[in-house]
């Protein structure tokens, strides 16, 4: 850790800062140059990084040089970590894709498009529960009935299946009926939800706030994983910016920068990201391309119906063409789909 | 709602369209340009709002002319809204100040920080028991534990108290200690969090979150106001943008469009919006020059020993400054203090 | 081009509206809702698309039906445009790599790399003469001395070269040594060096803004279209969002759209687009899985003693090796490199 | 300068950075971590502030300490500039108001504008001659004839006058007509404009880039005072954030971090800032209390037929009622108005 002081910082607030550090276990290097004195903090920076270094009278800047994150680092296992979903793996050679629809709406629905994802290719069934909707008039899903639905389904087709948890209380409910547990993008906050699930015995997909950034992400992550549970994927699905002509600006960017910081695998959500439905198949093989492990793209056999995010859902068949395309450019890059 | 078909839409699509809208209940007028179509749909928008109009093949785009939200409107009430915390009254002529540490660390602690802050003129005390933080190795809080220390403080100097809820699970036990609930940032899009407090009989300040528009505030707020709870109050406390100087960017301009599209009371928490100890009293006096009915200030008698956010912390004697300053621009737009 | 009332819009106030519309020679669809009147303009937007129409008493809000471009636009030409840079063309079946160091430093340095990038497979050559810094005291650039060594270098190696304007008064000079114009992201929205530049015979490669929208992108390319130059191409390199790991977000999101927007061809910059060095191949491969026609990269025989950007030029071996990704990922997306 | 190297660097490779370090005249202290090495650099930073540092193998990350800037830093001055416009003064105890139409349109608008203005309590005329518009069909204003026009209404008020600047090329003329140049949002960066007026004799208003931080537009500054004018003020005219409501987000923050990092008068435009009429004035009270030195707002006598930017235009009697309310502000903070 690197303290500034202030240029009209006295001698008596620059001992005071050294004195603290020093109280707080660890040592410090001072240089001086003409107007700032730079202390540089030595030893373990976990000791003090919470302490309010900022607040003591002369000082101007404290800047971190070691990370905040350790279990999610890539330096902590040194290798890439593959997550079990079922019987699908995420972040091995395979490009895994999840697929399904926004909401689960009736069994039919949820069935047949089950059947459509895998006929295409598909190696995981997506499909809500609980919907996290930004009006209250809107269709909250169909709750525990729809986990069942969506459990017949897995019977059915033999895939495994990921769902949305939005509240502590639902996790023991969830957990009955789901292979992988999905935290949406409003929840990658929720703290107390991160450290329930990081009680859970079931994989966890973490999604990247609308607002956060890579730090935060990996910090949320970091939460899930402090309490034993590894099995964490992150899932970049659109951040938000200036730009309106897309719903979200996918941030592609983030799947290279997370496979260097983190062993854990990374998928992409272009159907969220982008938002609209023509360019999520352009989106989709970037993805594959920047190095993204896994997809999850939402399909729909009637969107003009959909419950749900109907403008953006992909129909089987061009499911079914995405995947061939997304198989072109996974070996281009040397991985499978 | 506005729908505008593509420049290639067929006949047959856009009667598909006009069929769907028929279906739903509502009429249509169409008016045809040169190159592309327009469809008006006349009738209560409500019914066709979360339809997946733009799924629908031919349609290039579709445009709400109405507002979301309902009961939150400035429309519903035509007046505004006072919200009573304890003896303390948010959205009348005075400026109401809430003030108090970040986190409740010991019972002198906050006694005295409560104490300081009464007598410097604050109104409501706030403290955290329950606290988000981004590193799971962060101080947590008391919890309960904390609860009962701002209880006692409310004992000693007669301060209503306001406190954070992060998980649903916890409502029964703060409702035991607190006059009011807040919601914060991280979880403004908590909807199994928004719903259980909407079900509450304690008032509720919703603060923003970081990438929140001032709709999706609203709309948010609305999901609270529809369970039953109309003691809402709305708090600005920094968007996310590119500056990087500042911790976030305090956004005066929600204050005067909040003020005219709801009745709901108006708070700004300078602290937490600028993040930088030096400027909080001026955004706090240009919040109240911009409109906010109360402000929310952190305030801590050691913020160099503070166990979170003590770099933002103004000591009692700056929050007393601070409050002078208040009164006299608050008597400028008309207000007390 | 839609105009909603206000609740309390009189019945004077909409009279005022449409007699206004009607006088700028457009006709008025009346429909009356419970609350609001919503008037829709009939005829051709653009003659009424700058009026004050918002400065109306009554008028709530105004919203556009159709797009504010025209030369720029795919139904302009109902094709893709294919522009020649000296004997390289860009927006064919090929990707063209444009690639070449940030700033020409000297003889030596710009024709070795010349040679390299030639070697690899770079079909244009790219040099900065003229520096756009954000510093007054960081390098500017060797000026015209830099342009003639830039032609030196496309006399030794055969391939045409692109650099930078910013200045209307350099146009002339530049217009003698150079192939191609670049506006940089700086320069986007300076319209006087637009008009300029549309009367130029040179081809245009125009930079998109870092706050600038897509839509913002195709005005500033209708400034150069409207006076004559229809030879533009639009580069994506990165704009500006909360996101600090990386210097910009590249937003590949504005490749497909772009393709589907315009007729003209699309060049993606991934090295300042995310600005990290370890990242630019990631980022390259999935600009051109994304559909980009073309890719510029900074190239550079010895980063860490250049004068600008050393930090994110590749080596012309990494270079190599891009390209080789290039032709893999072209391939499987169709196209070649 | 605080050097970080990667947990896999070579003591070969530290030793090289070192080395390059002290070629450039520094000196280093060396800190060694657990897992990395921490290399402070000792002395003047400037010397290496633009050498590509990152690109050196080994290196993980790169902190500067110290500020790029120097002129235009606080410390340099000490004291607070105060700028002459013609007979006015931005930057002393009276907040200085500039007004005036966007475009200047024609000689009776542009002198009955003054003249309502000046009667209201302006200090200073605001014009726009050369008017830079996101689409080249929309009004370019009328270029030498609208400065005349706006050199006419200065002998009749006896206000001075300000104009925006957008080419080099215009600097001779518009230096003939105007008391102050105007660098608008889209040109904070076009460096060739900025060194140009550097060397002028008029003062210089520097409006922020949308995209543009606080430190961005500091260095925008420090071109201008290194080619000797040291008469800037600095313009806060909203930034582009993701709210859609406002049409920019007015950045108050940055007033009071203006105010303590320069030395420079701060502006603030509420008009553009948030580009709503109704919230303009609101707007302009909360930069008063924030601690701006002076404000810019547009007025015009007939909004609903003005050239350009009619909507948010204040009619004379709304200025003149705003300003009024920045008196009583202006009072409540300790400055006149």
């Amino acid at each position: 850790m690197i303290i500034v002081t202030k240029p009209d910082a006295t001698e008596e607030q620059i001992q005071h800062v050294i004195d603290r550090v020093n109280e707080w276990g660890l040592r410090t290097e001072i240089s001086r140059g003409a107007v700032r004195v730079v202390i540089g903090v030595i030893g373990p920076e976990d000791l003090i990084r919470e302490k309010p270094l900022a607040a003591i009278p002369g000082v101007e800047s404290v800047t971190p040089v070691l990370k905040p994150y350790k279990l999610v680092a890539h330096e902590f296992r040194q290798t890439f970590s593959q997550i079990k979903v079922g019987n699908a793996v995420v972040g091995g050679p395979e490009i895994a894709i999840m697929a399904g629809p926004c909401s689960i709406e009736n069994r039919e629905q949820i069935t047949s498009i089950a059947q459509a994802v895998k006929a295409a290719g598909a190696k995981i069934l997506r499909g809500g529960a609980f919907k996290p909707r930004t009006s209250p008039y809107s269709f909250q899903g169909l709750g525990v009935d729809g986990l069942k639905l969506l459990a017949e389904a897995r019977e059915v087709t033999g895939l495994p299946v990921i769902t949305e948890i939005m509240d502590t209380k639902d996790l023991e409910v969830i957990e009955q009926y789901a292979d992988c547990l999905q935290i949406g993008a409003r929840n990658m906050q929720n703290f107390s939800l991160l450290k329930e699930v990081g009680r859970s015995k079931l994989p966890v997909m973490l999604k990247r706030g609308m607002s956060a950034t890579i730090k935060d992400l990996l910090m949320s992550a970091e939460y899930i994983l402090s309490e034993g549970n590894f099995n964490v994927m992150l899932c970049e699905r659109g951040i938000r910016t200036f730009e309106t002509y897309t719903r979200n600006t996918l941030d592609l960017n983030a799947v290279p920068v997370l496979k260097a910081e983190t062993h854990l695998p990374v998928v992409v959500d272009p159907t969220h990201g982008i938002g609209l439905h023509d360019y999520i198949p352009a989106m989709a093989i970037a993805s594959v391309a920047a190095g993204a492990d896994a997809l999850m793209i939402e399909v729909h056999n009637s969107p003009e119906l959909a419950k749900s995010d109907g403008e953006q859902a992909l129909m089987p068949e061009e499911f079914a063409d995405l995947v061939s395309q997304v198989r072109k450019v996974a070996q281009a890059v040397g991985r499978e789909a």
